[in-house]
């Protein structure tokens, strides 16, 4: 035979059906033809030809090549180094999963050094017995893993008025997926006896800032984790080691880290985060307090902001959809600025409150273009532009910055943040 | 209200329905009555509380926690460094993505350094043209993620005579699981035009090994991926950097790392790996050759071999199943030896040819006890036991033990690798 038939295309089918991709557009053999390459800053080669040495010895715990380079770079600078936000670099990761050691963080006292055996959780308030859990007690109880996003209420924030940030880390690397494992605190909840009028539970970190935040009992009755670990392995200190709340769906910094004490109150507390903090501003000058859930979003991450296209031809457009009510359901993308929407295929799973990933062949013509994803969730919601969002919002509500980004391609192949 | 109503238990549900579970077993609080914590390796404490202190910076590629210790052991030693095997640590994982760090290694010649700017994949043989491809051309492509289990056909090679290995990291760390990108096979070799006539392709590696494998045509143009990258990020180097292999479902050599040239031909080469190497030896002297598939396995990782329990009273049995046909649909745990069986919750997300978490409560008497777990897959076929394998097999097969696995709880609840 000469060539195979393709199967049906499925989102679960590893095999596109897009036959003649390659002569379409890559040049395959290229390579052969030329024998520069880009410009490293890597001093040592490594050996021209592995198969005629002996490779090194396994690591214990392994790391990453030494050609990889991607880190999560400083997207919130303050005065202290111990206050900021380092974001994942979404332009370089693929899939779903973020890597433990990129994913975003925010971080208002440093990276606290938490010691496992001296840490306490203790569970008090409008309960029948307040306790005082060893993390070995915490482990020891049924568990509980999912896949979920994360994403800070900040992400995007730098993009209501203009093109801001550079690059898709800048613009919306403030979100990361990961499997996360603990115990479920309805369990915990329901064993320390919740009194009659608690409506709410108030959970604090035990890092230097002090950070405080109220949720209603209906969420933490429902799907809210106490989570010692992350893709597969504990914690990593930056993400709340040795445990921290997972409140799937909901912004981030109500995912306390270093959690210490959970209160059962009947009323919220409106903590400093909640009011002077971090309240979402409207136009008419009041504040949206005690605002939750992340919705329906999305991002291109390549081509995005500071990436370049090699020539036109063919490519694969790739981006990460997510909401906080549940499944996305549909992710269009646009070459022209949102002029007309072609279906992007979701890659399966497509997992509640995960992110997803979408996928769509794209040749470039060599000719400008403007590039944009939006996503539509299982409430038949749908990712706003900008404009329509500040019609509601404003300029000045800094959080839940949802909006649909665009990327211009410009004819010399880089890519640009812009707003259309 | 003094509790609340449990919502009815799903596979889904992160709210299992066993009320009181706390009160049944574990001692709450027990951390405040007593001081002493167990003896512990590491010299310095961390601060006492860490809200009353400025934590550390964050680091732009992150780490785990010093207090965090688990490691791949050399499960498989030789003469040399450079060949042997490490295993995953099952028994400290949670979850079903293995970190990176600690996915098991079985490696021939070390672990080369390639340098992805001068690494290429020759494919070539039967096809309409040969083409070289550069990781730039390859990550161009169109691309799929699939989270998938890499069991290596050595795993519980120990336990064929006897109970061998102490921990489930030696009896059964040759398994672990990643999100894994890459582009399809069958993409590529359409691209190049298969010959009429070929049937096979034979894959070869770039390290010192030349590790060489003969894959049937029809899975290379079913699933195959060229994979580039693992949980988000490039291949770890003892994974394959920059490119391998991913032969969802079939045993782990065949997923040819560091991955070189691919070569399309007309019959399998029967390799050095395919004939002296790795056959598996049956009772009569025959050597089954090409063995592919990954049958149902199962085991239990906590409580595992060389875990302690402090007391009597309520634990969480948890473990992982695979199966190499597609889906694990039941997973069974006997408490006394095999005598009798219960039906373990299956963790969702339960995904094709990827691991599978299951779990069950259990109340741990004080007396011994010999915990097994066994699997059903979609097709029907159960994991065997031990003698039922060996009846067929003989116990100098080595490879492709998929046996019930059992562990010992002893009355002082020490746990233990034993043969029933």
């Amino acid at each position: 035979m000469d060539d195979m038939t393709s199967p049906n295309q499925t989102a679960n089918s590893p095999v596109p059906d897009r036959r003649r991709f390659l002569k379409r557009g890559v040049a395959l053999g290229a390579a052969l033809a030329t024998a520069s390459h880009s410009a490293s800053s890597l001093a040592q080669p490594a050996p021209d030809d592995p198969s005629k040495r002996l490779g090194g010895p396994i690591r214990p715990y392994g790391e990453r090549s030494r050609f990889e380079q991607a880190t999560r770079e400083k997207a919130i600078v303050s005065k202290t180094d111990e206050v900021g936000g380092s974001f994942t670099p979404l332009g370089e990761n693929v899939g779903i999963i973020t890597p433990s050691s990129l994913h975003f963080e925010v971080y208002r006292a440093g990276v606290p050094e938490i010691d496992p055996r001296s840490h306490r959780l203790l569970i008090h308030g409008m309960v029948g017995r307040p306790v005082v859990l060893t993390m070995d007690d915490i482990r020891r109880l049924p568990s509980v893993s999912r896949i979920l996003f994360l994403e800070c209420q900040g992400n995007s924030m730098t993009e209501w008025q203009g093109p801001r940030a550079r690059t898709v880390q800048g613009t919306h690397g403030a979100t990361s997926c990961s499997e996360w494992t603990g115990v479920s605190l309805a369990l915990l909840l329901r064993e320390v006896g919740v009194q009659s009028g608690a409506r709410w539970i108030v959970a604090e970190s035990a890092d230097g800032s002090g950070a405080e935040r109220s949720i209603p009992l209906a969420k933490a009755m429902d799907d809210v984790l106490v989570a010692y670990a992350q893709n597969g392995e504990a914690l990593r200190p930056e993400n709340g080691y040795p445990v921290r709340l997972i409140v799937p769906g909901w912004t981030g910094n109500i995912n306390i880290k270093w959690l210490r004490r959970i209160k059962v109150v009947e009323r919220a507390y409106l903590t400093r985060m909640e009011t002077v903090g971090q309240p979402t501003l409207m136009p008419d000058g009041a504040a949206r307090q005690l605002q939750f859930v992340i919705e329906a979003k999305s991002v291109i991450t390549f081509p995005s902001g500071g990436q370049r296209l090699s020539g036109p031809g063919a490519y694969e457009v790739t981006g990460l959809a997510w909401t906080g009510r549940g499944l996305v359901r549909r992710v269009e993308i646009s070459t022209d600025g949102g002029a007309s929407w072609q279906d992007a295929t979701l890659q399966a799973p497509i997992l509640p409150l995960a992110h997803t990933r979408f996928r769509l062949p794209w040749r470039w013509d060599g000719r400008e273009a403007v590039l944009q994803s939006r996503c539509t969730d299982e409430t038949g919601y749908r990712q706003p532009t900008l404009s329509d969002l500040v019609k509601v919002r404003g300029v000045n509500s800094l959080y839940f910055n949802n909006a649909i980004q665009s990327w211009k391609v410009a004819t010399d192949g880089s890519v640009h943040n812009v707003h259309v």
